[in-house]
């Protein structure tokens, strides 16, 4: 349950509010230079003051590793690490204890464990995602050894939306902004692009690669949709206008002269650039009083307290972009075991 | 590759033109009663002629039940079962053996397997989807006597929709028509609800029960995207918009008194009904000359021929129906092993 | 439940009595030259008159291939195949419908199941042991494409024994009619070795090469006690009895001077052969009176029917063969995805 | 690779030489009481000092949790725990980093990742069963609160032999010290019994009860073989003395009146202890001047240097009692969700 991949293997711990959070990651190529800052840089990306947006808690989320590594270089066996939690501050939780967040885990936890952890969201906390931000780093080193690279950005916030990283983000964030100011929260839509994936990654049936990707974004706390190539907007045009023809680019290499498919045909990579779209409800906490029901079933209000992001997709970004990582590297190395 | 589910598992075979397709669902709870008719039933709606637009292919689809069922009772032991290809017209598909068609997985299971039997789709044809719809036929009625039930209907096709399924049909299928009139094929969206899934169903982490349903959908043919609750709308919205408030109904059971969150919170059931929905592309084959490029990379022309829906997402309502059915019965299952 | 390894997996269905037995294999490398003929041979080995002292059940035992094989080479996707079974005389099983067999498996199903199909052993009869001949009679044509070969013989009957597959079996056999003609069934030990693979292939931990062969063979009907190298002979010696000491041979390529450690050292190949002893309990059916309790508790007594080996080691060796070969081949594919 | 079990979890990582090891243990029942004095005791049990023969490095083992629990009582969540390494002495194995230890990892690890850490063992070493004993210690409390029990003791020594836990241990205690005083080392026997598990737990075919405990012990360093019930003395004796007669006790239980089967009949516990021996072959690692090659290839000769334990199988009762446990943890957890 909290592993994620085949071969490429994320498995996490950890209460918001515990001790620490940590994981451990298996099947790490052996023999890659592995270069610590860049996993310390991708979790500062997730941090708080990363964004002027993001929530003020203000842990240094700094990643121990325990295993795994040598002189700079992985040994193939697993990379055990550690992210003490410095900051919690579990009295501003106390009210939970006997009161069920609406649109929080609060209520099916209790209602699947028969006990649970009331403090910050404890495991159903987004602090679990630094975990994947960790593997994921790991991951990205990994993919771009190969010549791959994926990059993931805020394409949408409320109603406003932009097509490229490029474009001015500044729309978007006065939506958020916009949000934070009447007291409320608002959702948001991650773009997310894998360049470099050689034709032929990927599997049929169950396991194909964008079942994969979605299932992947889809484990990320706040994420209600995903889709890829044209998506859900397929649906609603003619297969005329879906058509990806095929052509030879001047090495000689198979490409398609539009992407539609977002890169995935039959579940397996074609060689063009995989592209998808991850869509996050907005935060789930605002910070007003709010009608509920304690543990007892009887309706109470609850008015949350705590640090919290109006608009969680801004750090979704930097998770959707672990988990592509990390699932892509999984079906690369998977790949690898298809022929003798 | 080939296997759905963890402890309720359907495991799959069968090229589209070779002597039969099958499976081996294994995992079925001992003692229960097990109504063959009523696989073949729900294997009935998936054929062609179920719908006056589905494809002309006239093979019966007769599922012959091997093992894991004595006296009408399952045993507990896998259910092997086999539907003979009875109506394969490998001459139609000649052309495709030097030529990728556009939008099908020709070229990457070319990519991925250096060889592919080229007739028809083989392994990657809609075909095998008669499998996971005798899979889901026998997770439904385990389903069914735990008193939870599984619809699934078509509620968009291209720019038309509904909401329900006892609302007019027939505009929808107006637009198939126009489209297969035109040459043309269209896509089209399949909503499916799950209703009577106990509060605590699910999991946590990477094994949220809506990332199961989402990877489940997405490894139907010609699925590109999955939604649950408000799905993309609710990244549009504002957290006041998405507020699932708690109460108790009369009997005092919790519910919440909407259910923009679809019935999932936290990857764990709510208790409220689970709504999903899953966006089919077109059909990619289009009966007219499509350029491309043969296996040597060398630009051509290719003339579908065969028989095809010019609207998948019809025939994708039953196949909705029977990967949701197998997820939540898998979960189920999985959840009773959470406490001792 | 019913399925066998990681990347090369065999699934399997089939109650002995029931209309036909079969299995999925998945994860077979594609573009590879299959024999159809070989796995029938292979099967003939483990069947009735293969060897005189095996039991009468006269089934062709003929395995039809449904997929995965086109032209005579693989395509990479599952083989789905169907054994027969062609004569089942269930009415000699009648009397087991209410008294449990002892040293059998019928209390113990019932236990699990609450409800089972009392003929013949159903799905705990070695006739599920035919599809495992199937799958492994793949798996060796697609070592034997590396260089790798695997024997297995009998090596023990009772307290006779033989070192060599090259020594006379004789005395061996005439423990088994001894036993035979005194009404009474006899144990025995399959050795088993594997040549040609190579340093590097396996596993750390969990993993472990040989805790992977030991759970296969462990799971063949009737094997006790499995062992590798010097097994329990080295529990009884000493550290400078079991020295491998490391030198090379003339191409230079790193070998050990003696075998102790069967070919493994740490879960990981060394290159070495691979030598294994597989224990198997006598033939528990007796065709006597047996004392025995009925389904309700009551003291009775039972008489076999059926036909029966009094040896099942004789069969036993075409099986090890095969779930040797299916683990060598899973670890051979999975330690491909060791490295970038 | 470093994760075992399929609903009770344990991952572990960590090099013997590196700042620490630990784990992650998953699938852990939710609200129960956990004593994690408990765990450290049994951690205790397994360390130096433990036993006078035991090697002589003096690490705490102390065992850190970080999450998974709180107020004394289990979430449901994963527990992770962290076991620093305080005394690692890497000096002592600077020649090892170009020399291979016969009957060690050493070279098939090299072979396998083609990058190792040479110190004292690392991934390899007899250190990374301290995580199999947490993982274990938690199963242990698991178990104890369903009635459950598993023991395990050193049962022979060289060619020394006892029966039971209450025989005298003092003359199997003096072959390891004169092995020790020889400058030798010596292999050795355990023997696990577990009692109080129900009939019906287990599953057939590939999932066989004592196919999971054989992988299992199996994957203990130093383990050569396996066997349960009367194991390989079955093989050598005829089905007339291996007949367990099925009886009732007084309770109206099933019962057996002699125990060959060990406790398992088809995979499946009935209701009797389980019995198992496992065989632990002398520590490799030999206190004198030994022939090997470097990672060249050319003859060398190498001493161990080192804190080293003259019979591996003493400290080896606590990982099979650990295994043992969390494998009947596990089988007992999935057990459950084979009905609905």
């Amino acid at each position: 349950m909290n592993t994620f991949g085949r071969i490429f293997r994320l498995t996490t711990f950890g209460e918001s509010h515990g001790p620490a959070i940590g994981g451990i990651i298996d099947g790490v190529p052996p023999g890659m230079p592995l270069d610590i800052s860049l996993i310390q840089q991708e979790l500062d990306k997730r941090r708080p003051g990363a964004n002027p947006m993001t929530s003020a808690r203000r842990e240094a989320d700094r990643v121990q590793i325990l295993s795994g590594v040598m002189d700079g270089v992985t040994l193939g066996t697993p990379i055990g690490f550690v992210i003490p939690n410095t900051d919690a501050r579990s009295a501003a939780y106390s009210e939970m204890r006997s009161k069920f967040r609406p649109n929080h885990a609060d209520f099916t936890y209790e209602a699947k464990y028969g006990v649970r952890d009331y403090r910050g969201g404890s495991r159903a906390s987004a602090r679990e995602t630094a975990c994947r931000v960790v593997g994921g780093a790991v991951a990205l080193q990994c993919l771009a050894s190969q010549g791959i690279e994926v990059s993931a950005f805020v394409s949408g916030i409320g109603e406003r939306s932009r097509c490229s990283e490029h474009d001015d983000f500044a729309p978007l964030l006065e939506e958020v902004e916009r949000a934070h100011r009447e007291g409320d929260s608002v959702g948001g839509v991650v773009t997310c692009i894998v360049n470099g994936v050689a034709a032929g990654i990927g599997a049929p049936l169950f396991a194909k690669l964008h079942a994969g990707l979605g299932a992947a974004m889809l484990s990320i706390p706040g994420v209600k949709g995903f889709e890829y190539g044209d998506g859900f907007a397929a649906s609603a045009s003619r297969g005329t206008e879906q058509l990806d023809i095929f052509s030879t680019d001047p090495s000689g290499r198979v490409i398609t002269t539009t992407n539609h498919s977002g890169g995935i045909q039959g579940g397996i990579a074609n060689g063009m650039p995989i592209t998808m779209r991850i869509a996050f409800k907005p935060t789930p906490t605002l910070l007003r009083d709010l009608a509920t029901i304690d543990t007892q079933g009887n309706a109470t209000t609850l008015r949350a307290r705590g640090r919290h992001d109006p608009c969680i997709a801004l750090r979704g970004a930097a998770v959707v972009k672990a988990m592509a990582a990390m699932t892509l590297l999984d079906h690369l190395l998977l790949s690898q075991s298809t022929r003798l």
